[in-house]
């Protein structure tokens, strides 16, 4: 193997948007080795002026709905349009499983194999909170490298939702058509972050059942008030393998872009979205410290532990495991 | 004025049911001077093994749903059926205004006048997360002083709600029938948090639309999957002013613990939000400590602003902030 490449040598790489060198660079701004961090650093400061000029989609849906076949054959539609794309994954169960949404190639193998598309696997190690910035930071570094269309994907599990909707421009939900009459159950707080839902797999004999999908979800999404006051969230129906449908899932997103830049939104959101991650990382880094010094692990079990069993409130809790922290 | 009584006489007072007591021990833990915080810390120790017995009711709905007049209406009822009601407030709007939902007791003249009930207004400054702890406190000695129904009302601003589902067993969201065929929006983020959800002033002429909001509500609500498997969300119609279908929230009320408690999820509701709370207490206090510390305030902002500004990445911006306080 050839020695690692330097700091320039990975920003001059990115900057020619090479798609080697960009998979090195995310490499090491994800590496948590502290000679690594300064690189990273460098890379980033370096690379920063170059980004946040990419068009950033999110897509959610539960395993089964048809993610990848979505994505590829959205990504070959857009690279068709003159667009460079750019996939990235957040996985909060690939630690769990071994395994990650993205690890296998051959599941994109098409889009994988074209130069001006790049797919990264999911960051394989971590907290979901630490997934969430190596994230944020690929996309800034996708950026760079000039790829005008990222798409971060996200299976439909727990917090990564709303992890994902908060480091993107717009976030699609794949939907299942209900199965007959029964409407499969929205997870609640997909609501809360869905700027489109595409109900894909409207092919052959399900064409029917995924257009009565959309509008039931139509309807639920009429009865909330919208998250924006310039856009209304909207359902759409679409199929992956057939290829229908999903142009207008781009113009949906096109609309939706239209709506929010003009009035500032979109430039408010992403500018939102940096102070958020911003508090979230000072709590964490302190946290970080905080169980760092000596003797705060076995207190903060204890403490808990204490909660746990209704001995303590909450609020004495932390009252004493502080008091001897900061003492 | 006599003497503030001692912890001695409060814990006493509280166990006796003594609500001039009560508002005084809860004072007493809402204060955060110094010398308090002990009497605080003794009174919750001692009045802890009392707590935990009655049922948690948060209500919520925006300003003119008619909170005021559904609560003393629904509390009055209560009474008959034997219970002890108390009433606490979280109002994020209170600070800001000056005003508090509950500052004017005559707006629940008659239910405040009862000596079966307790009518506590909303602590009226610190941040919303000060204000939650403070009203979880007061649940706890609202409990030791025998209430058996605690009702925690807020207003749908902001998070407020989201902070007071995480205090209760269930959460009901008040409506407004919709005017004509137009259904008024419901916030998103309220299916997270609505176990039950009534519209109100189904009276006179809005007996109509009411059932309409409802219908529209219920199949919104079906819609999506429920938070629980044990329990779908539940969409009612009631009139206040006329005390018509208080009973059945009650009922539903009664129906939901029914459904939660056997197979043990209210229980485990109860812990989980003691654990989240500890968690959250937990961050407060080592930003809290983080703050007091010298040159923190100055290079917190300083890094903010050049996160808000696009000049550094949130995880480079942090990385120094925090480099430079816990060297």
């Amino acid at each position: 193997m050839s020695r690692a490449p330097s700091v320039e040598a990975l920003i001059e790489g990115v900057l020619a948007g090479d798609r080697a060198l960009l998979a090195q660079a995310i490499t090491r701004v994800e590496s948590t080795r502290p000679q690594h961090r300064a690189d990273a650093r460098a890379l980033l400061t370096a690379l920063l002026p170059h980004a946040g000029e990419a068009q950033r989609v999110g897509i959610s849906g539960v395993p089964g709905v048809g993610k990848s076949t979505f994505i590829e054959a959205f990504g070959l539609q857009r690279l068709a349009d003159g667009h460079r794309v750019a996939v990235l994954a957040v996985d909060p169960t690939s630690e769990r499983t071994g395994g990650s949404i993205l690890g296998d190639k051959t599941r994109m193998a098409q889009l994988a194999a074209d130069p001006r598309a790049f797919i990264r696997p999911s960051p394989s190690s971590g907290s979901l909170g630490g997934v969430g910035r190596r994230t944020r930071e690929a996309i800034l570094l996708c950026e760079a490298a000039g790829f005008d269309l990222v798409i971060v994907e996200t299976v439909g599990v727990g917090q990564s939702e709303t992890l994902v909707a908060q480091m993107v421009d717009v976030f699609v939900v794949l939907m299942l058509p209900g199965a007959g009459d029964e409407l499969q159950g929205i997870k609640r707080g997909i609501m809360e972050v869905a700027d489109l839902i595409a109900v894909n797999k409207a092919d052959g004999d399900r064409v029917h059942a995924a257009a009565l999908a959309r509008r039931q979800i139509q309807s639920a999404l009429h009865t909330l008030s919208p998250a924006s006051p310039h856009w209304s969230p909207q359902a759409l129906t679409c199929s992956a393998v057939e290829g229908t449908g999903l142009d207008e899932v781009w113009r949906a997103i096109l609309a939706h872009r239209a709506a929010l830049e003009p009035v500032g939104e979109r430039a408010a959101r992403r500018a939102q979205q940096q102070l958020d991650w911003f508090e979230q990382l000072v709590d964490e880094g302190l946290r970080y410290w905080a169980r760092a010094q000596p003797r705060f692990e076995a207190q903060y079990r204890e403490a808990r532990q204490a909660v746990a069993s209704g001995q303590l409130t909450p609020g004495l809790a932390v009252d004493s495991l502080l008091e001897a922290l900061l003492d």
